[in-house]
């Protein structure tokens, strides 16, 4: 019998942890289940015969220890800034470990260690990070084998509602972590066109958008992520000159939100004096002017030259910005006190589904002819637990848990999927799982510009 | 005999240590100037008999005790990051020190001590932090004791060049730290207007301008500084409804600049790739999105919603941002780069003089009536040497520190200078440097808005 020890029960591991559960019986598993609440480990295992659940805490030494050391192998779904800590006990027990997490500098340097010792630190193996890496490399390996050259990369990935709970003027509703979501893009975008790298500041980000469209799914619209360049060298990829991630929303979204970044209220770094007594309406203006003539509402569209009577300004105010309504929340940030305006109305409710959508889009050049390939992947969430998040965060992860447990996988050190061993196979059954990309190839007169 | 320490002989010391050396023989000083270069304080302090010039280090532990203990007062005009060191040591040997810097968290924590001791440790004594305290103080406590009571308080101050060599298009030059001028603003600004707080953004800081005038001089523009509030409780002023601190420019300095701001080329977050071999051409291109067909200066002008043909766009072209010449600047920031381009078109020629201007707007209620008290300084400098900011920040903390070793300021512990014990001979003998606040008080109707 094998054990599969799983650390960390949160929102993207249902799938995960029914993926194992249901093939243990077939692989003689055992999977145990901790986390620091011991009742979200007790509601993701249930009473299965295979499944245990424990109260886990990663700090204490002991038991972090003990636990990894009497498993075969090691999961985390912590917060990412713990795995440094799984991954050490791993390597002191040689233990491999999968996470679906960026790989932080600290977990880069035990590559070295890892290869010598044998084991692997697979990451990166959920969505994204994850299936985008998996299903980019199963094209760029595809067209360099059949002899065509790369010159144009765009991918980009976006968690959505679902087309028929999507009912609301933004087209959105937060189906991940809603601080991430207003605190967007602060950090400026950076990425490579024609050969030129491209600089966008914060202030300007909402407003250089792009628009795509999936067949079945109408259109979308990408506003860029901030560091597009990071994976030229693990793709291959280092002279490619365009080369862009991006983030998915509904057309319009971005358009909006940037008199929201205008305004600023998503400023994160300073703290609201009196916060918890202002009203939304209060808050708004504290970022106008003061006029002892005009409204709020006359204040904000003139100062953001916001049409009054337009889509964007009902959008703005079907929010809630100009209620008088106290906010409740002391000492906080406006990034803060707008989070609380955006989950009163963009929540997702107990019946709405989720959707995850992907696209990437190659330019390559192959015996004289220049071609476009855009694949794209449309995920919908099941209920609101197996949520299209939850599948594809956490499938990727359990299916690479199953390979290096039934010695497909033979990688060593540090590693993202980005080899054929590892993509290929966990492609092929995440397909199986209606996770799928549609792929269209056309012929284009040649490089083109953006 | 009386010894006097200056530490540091950068710029700002000129007339100070003048001021110093000329009174040396009436009160029986002498003056000895330690800088980590030897040969800038052989230049402060020339060949006169009553002034000293040495190598001074001070993280060299052993020399900073012995020089310290050797005088009797201490004026530190290193760094501000530097004094912190310096006020141990006075401590240490009871000796009182006198900075134009503001008071940092660790010199303040000495508050008690040096209250214990009987030890002075006197900072903000320069202009801005220094005069603009001193010349705010005495009309504030003027207008209390008439029985007026404050509902406003505006002030600001600008480095500028004299009219007389203000001769290029954005009628500025760099009369001090170049640095500081391309970053200013970046943590957004917060001020109290009618009661209310207000925040703005980076991006939204050059755009609300207010413009004031100065007989003789014209107009000007003022944007706001970072935090207006911090000296309510200094100042006596914890209620007022509005306070504001702001930056002098010339008018329309802040609307070119910015389109400068909304490009994002003054970001001083992340290095530009391959920085040394782009023109400046490219580097201003890196922020444009890529077009096959229209030129940088068409790019730049429509994503900024410049007329092409206007005087901002001239200002802009001016400055060299489409010159086909390398930047010549390794791993440099956006910010670094911007900082080479002004610096080649900003800087001050041998001949100029430069310009402080400060401006203070008190509106007060006295016996029914309503009034505004509008109170200005202009210095303009000498030479290239005795500067109006050398003068406006050397001459308050040379006559601080002869107060002080006459006997005339009894104050103990960490202090600023706001009292009238400090601030009424200060700016008496000020005056007669014509450094001067002319006040013009006019009836108004109500408490104005803006």
């Amino acid at each position: 019998m094998k054990k599969i020890l799983v650390l960390g029960a949160g929102l993207s591991t249902p799938s995960l942890i029914n993926y194992l559960l249901q093939h243990a019986e077939e692989h003689n598993w055992q999977v145990k289940v901790g986390d620091y609440d011991v009742e979200i480990a007790h509601k993701r295992v249930k009473d299965h015969p295979r499944g245990e659940a424990f109260q886990f805490d990663v700090h204490n030494d002991e038991q972090r220890a003990k636990e990894i050391k009497g498993a075969n192998i090691v999961i985390s779904m912590l917060p990412a800034r713990m795995h440094y800590l799984v991954a050490k006990t791993c390597l002191r027990y040689k233990r491999d470990m999968v996470t679906a997490s960026y790989v932080s500098k600290e977990v880069n340097e035990f590559h070295n260690e890892a290869k010598d010792s044998g084991i692997l630190l697979l990451n990166e193996l959920g969505l994204d990070p994850g299936i985008d890496h998996m299903s980019a490399m199963q094209v760029i390996d595809r067209v360099k084998e059949q002899g065509g050259e790369l010159f144009s990369f765009k991918s980009s990935t976006g968690g959505l509602v679902a087309p028929k709970y999507d009912n609301n003027p933004w087209n959105y509703k937060f189906t991940w972590n809603p601080r991430n979501v207003v605190l967007a893009g602060q950090g400026g975008a950076q990425f490579i066109n024609h050969g030129m790298y491209k600089y966008i500041p914060y202030h300007k980000l909402f407003s250089r958008i792009q628009t795509i469209s999936i067949d079945g799914y109408g259109e979308f619209e990408v506003y860029p992520n901030r560091d597009s360049l990071k994976y030229r060298g693990a793709y291959g990829l280092e002279d490619i000159p365009t080369m862009f991630r991006g983030t998915i929303r509904r057309p319009g979204y971005s358009r909006t939100w940037n008199y929201l970044v205008q305004l600023g209220v998503t400023d994160d770094s300073f703290v609201i004096e009196n916060s918890e007594n202002l009203t939304y309406r209060d808050f708004t203006n504290s970022f106008l002017k003061y006029n002892k003539v005009k409204t709020v509402e006359e204040k904000f569209a003139g100062y953001l030259g916001i049409d009054p009577e337009s889509h964007d300004m009902y959008k703005l105010r079907w929010l809630g910005l100009f209620r008088e309504e106290k906010t409740g929340l002391k000492q906080a940030t406006p990034a803060q006190i707008l989070q609380k305006i955006l989950e009163a109305k963009w929540q997702l409710d107990p019946d709405d589904k989720d959707m995850i959508v992907m696209q990437h889009n190659f330019e390559y050049k192959q015996k004289d002819k220049f071609f476009r390939l855009i694949s794209s992947m449309v995920a919908e969430g099941k209920n609101n637990v197996d949520t299209a998040m939850a599948i594809t965060v956490g499938l990727p992860v359990a299916i690479g848990c199953k390979l290096i447990l039934t010695g497909k996988i033979a990688s060593t050190g540090v590693q993202i999927p980005t080899s054929k061993s590892i993509y290929d196979p966990i492609l092929s059954e995440l397909a199986k799982h209606q996770i799928v990309f549609k792929e269209e190839v056309k012929e284009i007169a040649g490089p083109n510009g953006d």
